[in-house]
């Protein structure tokens, strides 16, 4: 048992410094959630394995650990055909599942819109690689039971003052809408029935370019190339699609829902919506608006979103509108640096082996005058133990000599 | 997809008002820990299976929630032998153990005595039954590398401070050690040997009674049974052990081992500790201090921990002291009746389906403004409205009407 040990692959530990970081990070999102009158609640991170495969999660079903039922019998494993015959759970590869079970479990104890928080870690079984990780953790707002723009509004208010207040101000969100999509892919004479696959495709422009693009569409002779080709490069040298109207309006702008997004911009306080028409998002359970959260910097989004009204009536049987918004938690703490909460009272005792009784009275006491408290035995390099209490965020300290005897003999210095 | 749907067995959901009321209660418990001087760290829900199997987690081994392997096919799994066979990670049952790992993992990284705080879900297998989950939290504190009785003074101390802030004044701290256990059962004849079994037998005191500990004990001609039910009765009838040396030394009583636990009660300011000789605490790998938090109203404990050294060097080849304490998140839940953090600012704006644009920019104003907002279209009946608003925590509500042009406009009222 003294060989290495490591946390499973693509799984990460949090030491001290690390996990104070994130979780300042996640109360700023919480509390700004929290103002925007949403409410967080919190499912299981297993659910039954057949809805985690219902063909709600895309790509992301294939990713999902399974959990073995339990009381296997050599015979019961001997009669599995299929790994997923051995096991009835699975841990959740999203929050956007979880959410609709939950919602269809509780709806009758919610209210008739109801806006959730989800901060949770989530679980993919990726191929490990840098920035991937098999643990991670997303922040979700979703708005259920409003059918109308007020909840798209509402979501991308919140996740812009989210990002405001991580100091994130030089991002922006895209915005686009399904619809939209489908009168572009209709222009180009890509059929209805390939849509979906057309879509995929176009969802990499991001990773292989305007050539790229073109060529795998006209690989399997999905629609027009030059005309793709054209639009494509039209769009990128447009940069935001707001302008697109400065001109001849294109024929395949959707003249009224291109209007539902420019009330949409015009109703969001502060927030840099930019309006892309080839933006697609992934998941195939989207039906209108769908947003993503773009830095200049980064090649990848921070975060996304749009509307899914279909998708909570699998679990129900009745229709509900549906609309989310989730922030990759672990892109975000690359980028943020907060200062940590205010440590004005943190103390830090050297003592030289002094009787434990004495010191658990001294540190007892200035926990009681509202300090926070570490006792560590004097080291025989004291500068640098000093050192690294304040890089502990300690900010003052004291010598325990022999003749302390209460809090009040204690002389507190300044460790920075 | 229609039919009713629920989370796994034996795990929950949480709704809004139970998830803020357990995050109130969490956040007591870390603020408490940190001003200890214990810092926070994460591990992955997951462990690689055979570290969860090593033999450390004593009966909790068997409930541990395997995760199947990836990319099994029709031929490994015919090959399986055995469930452990189709698995190569499982969930965590604890938090001792992906604790253990931890430190093996980073013990360069960390200071030379290490405070751990961890504050996570563990999942065990269950049989579902009330009060006993399959996912649920627990609240541990560590110290490793401190062989002295600090640790203790440092832990107990902590612990009885979270107990204080949450209101659980008349909770008491049991507290024994291992070595004076060896000598009881030595004095009543038991078998060196067959200790762990008898160890096991006298934990059950507190469900079976003193005549069950007995009865089991002699079927299996474990000690003395005359000596044993005295002894028992005797502890019983005495409540407190401290008084056990009122009367006369009791020959099985280690005298050096009992004046090491006196010279701790002595040194924890406040703490209410018991001494309770037939306390045993589950698990095998304790070597010295165990204690646990007894609540006068019921039959089980709130937590409980003790001193472990030999633990963390079977992962590490080296020897560390070390000794933990864990509360019992869900049983504490059940106890406790924190007032939530002041909803002074929390305004609910009722509206007839005004503008989008018009609501988003109120609703800004008040974020900005420093408020907690809710937009919520006005039911029929307002006043059974602002009754459930004020069940979630709103503590003021406008009406927005079609005059309504900026937050100045809105007037707001008290919905207590």
């Amino acid at each position: 048992m003294a060989a290495p040990v490591n946390p499973p692959r693509g799984m990460r530990d949090f030491l001290p410094a690390e996990k104070a970081r994130r979780e300042r990070i996640l109360s700023v999102i919480r509390a700004a959630y929290r103002d925007h009158g949403f409410d967080e609640i919190e499912t299981p991170v297993m659910e039954d394995s057949a809805r985690l495969h219902a063909g709600l999660g895309g790509d992301n079903e294939k990713l999902a650990f399974g959990v073995l039922k339990r009381g296997l019998t050599r015979e019961t494993i001997a009669a599995a055909r299929e790994p997923l015959d051995l096991v009835d759970l699975g841990l959740r590869f999203d929050l956007t599942v979880p959410l609709a079970r939950f919602y269809a479990t509780h709806r009758a104890e919610l209210p008739s819109v109801f806006r959730a928080i989800q901060i949770a870690p989530v679980w993919r079984a990726e191929r490990p690689q840098k920035g991937r990780f098999r643990q991670f953790v997303q922040c979700d707002i979703d708005i259920l039971g409003e059918p109308g723009a007020l909840a798209e509004i509402e979501l991308i208010t919140a996740t812009a003052d989210v990002l405001d207040r991580l100091g994130l101000r030089e991002c922006t969100i895209r915005i686009n809408d399904r619809r939209i999509l489908s009168r572009l892919l209709a222009a180009w004479g890509v059929p209805a029935e390939v849509r979906e696959p057309a879509l995929v495709t176009l969802d990499k422009l991001d990773k292989i370019g305007v050539d790229g693009v073109v060529a795998e569409l006209a690989e399997r002779e999905f629609g027009d190339a030059e005309l793709i080709r054209a639009t494509l490069h039209e769009l990128a040298a447009l940069g935001d699609g707001w302008s697109l109207l400065d001109g001849e309006a294109p024929a395949w702008l959707d003249g009224g829902v291109y209007r539902e997004l420019l009330e949409l911009r015009d109703a969001i306080p502060s927030a840099r919506l930019v309006f892309s028409p080839d933006l697609v998002r992934g998941m195939g359970y989207y039906t209108g608006t769908i947003f993503e959260v773009a830095h200049p910097d980064l090649p990848y989004s921070l975060g996304g979103g749009g509307r899914y009204d279909g998708m909570i009536g699998r679990f129900l049987g009745t229709e509900v509108p549906a609309v989310g918004f989730s922030l990759g938690f672990e892109r975000l703490v690359e980028l943020v640096d907060l200062p940590l909460e205010s440590a004005a009272d943190a103390v830090a005792l050297l003592h030289d082996g002094a009787a434990p009784a004495a010191l658990a009275r001294l540190k007892a006491d200035l926990v009681r005058a509202g300090h926070r408290v570490r006792l560590a035995k004097r080291a025989k390099t004291v500068k640098t133990q000093l050192e690294q209490l304040a890089g502990e965020g300690y900010t003052r300290f004291a010598f325990v000599g022999p003749d302390t005897q209460a809090a009040a003999d204690l002389e507190l210095r300044d460790l920075t």
